[in-house]
């Protein structure tokens, strides 16, 4: 008999994100240092919405334009020509209430266009700050998941791979899952989940070393925080915005 | 201090194997069920040697001229117009001893060709039957190694992460791992070596699933024995050979 849930899969690098049905999907774009740790932060904190782009041309051309905040980093750090960088704590509330960001990352945004090309029916951000908020809209559409992993420059990481592990630990029953990454993800997430600082720093993996390298330790820490800045992060219209379910 | 170790990486998708130093590398061909168990168990058993091609068509033409043995599948299953499949089960010594295999599959054969295509600097293939033999290559040649997984039509697979899991286990210590993947997949390993069957069949793996549709079980038990066919299978002048090191 075949199963009436909605799939999950999930794709552990932008390079593998063909093989799914985006069109069909919900995709989750994860970039957990610090893309989408970051935006859920900035819409948690209050701003109107984040604007993401994939240069750091259009970012500053746009961020004049509409006068907002031009945001984003290359290779871990503050692109050159843009105000702010990557990092959450330089978007606390008193700063950033009412405002728009202008965001490009290496990684994260650059994947939210590969699903937007490929026709994905809805697209949200997802990170342990806003991990319980992901997986209630998951299970309320009841639609299929793709869980996409923004990776570092299409080499898949840890860090993507733990949360994706960690939405399927939680909503697994509601899907049918047929995937080997994402019984992967899920394996990974099981060991790591006592301490996902640990994890990531016992398994050397190579965006914690880059960023502890930039002295970003606590940033790291923030962004493994379950439901620091527990907001449903949606792409509507061109920007993504707080969405109220 | 710059490593003087030589690097090892794990791709674990033939969609991602164009992200590493192909042409500066050791390439390892890892297509656990079944292509690289069975060509380890075909020359452990005294085949003259295996010549692997990219398609059904090229197989057959190709047996026919040089009178050798047409084998492969296509989706787990014999491929129509070729004599004999991808079970190690098919080719006993009495059977195999002296002759030659064309062999073609549905994703090792397809792998091997795009690294030789990338310019690799020698190509081994690996599998659980011949772990020992590929480890101690490895260690011996002191160059840069890329473990490729096959993968399933570039869908990222349990059973051959586990195989890159297993050689990284045993010779981490003489390379420079600075690769997430080569991480996800040890840690996998050490999750799994217990038993390495039950973890395909908790994990629901995929592959597992589609070859015990077919009454399969005993090929897979075969497949995840250390060891059985402890020989290295090394590609030379367009043919995979037992070498001796």
């Amino acid at each position: 008999m075949k199963s009436l849930k909605p799939t999950l899969h999930t794709s552990l690098s932008p390079a593998l994100l063909h093989l799914y049905s985006v069109s069909n999907s919900i995709v989750v774009i994860i970039d957990v240092l610090r893309a989408t740790s970051t935006i859920a932060t900035v819409l948690f904190n209050g701003a109107k919405c984040i604007i993401p782009v994939d240069s750091v041309a259009e970012c500053i051309r746009l961020g004049k334009q509409i006068e907002g905040i031009t945001a984003g980093e290359r290779d871990g750090q503050v692109a050159e020509g843009l105000s702010y960088g990557n990092s959450p704590f330089e978007y606390p509330a008193e700063f950033i209430k009412g405002k728009t960001l202008v965001l490009t990352t290496t990684n994260g945004t650059k994947l939210l266009h590969m699903a937007l090309d490929k026709g994905a029916k809805k697209i949200i951000t997802g990170s342990f700050p806003n991990l319980s908020a992901v997986c209630t809209y998951l299970v309320e559409q009841k639609k299929n998941v793709i869980l996409g992993c923004a990776a570092w420059k299409d080499r898949v990481n840890i860090e993507d791979t733990l949360f994706a592990g960690a939405v399927i630990s939680r909503i697994k029953d509601h899907f049918d899952i047929n995937c080997d990454a994402s019984q992967m993800a899920a394996t990974m997430y099981t060991d790591a989940k006592e301490d996902l600082y640990e994890f990531l720093k016992n398994k050397n993996a190579s965006h914690y070393h880059r960023l502890t390298n930039f002295g970003l330790e606590k940033d790291i820490r923030y962004c493994l925080s379950e439901d620091a800045a527990n907001v449903l992060c949606m792409y509507e219209g061109g920007k993504l915005v707080r969405s109220v379910p």
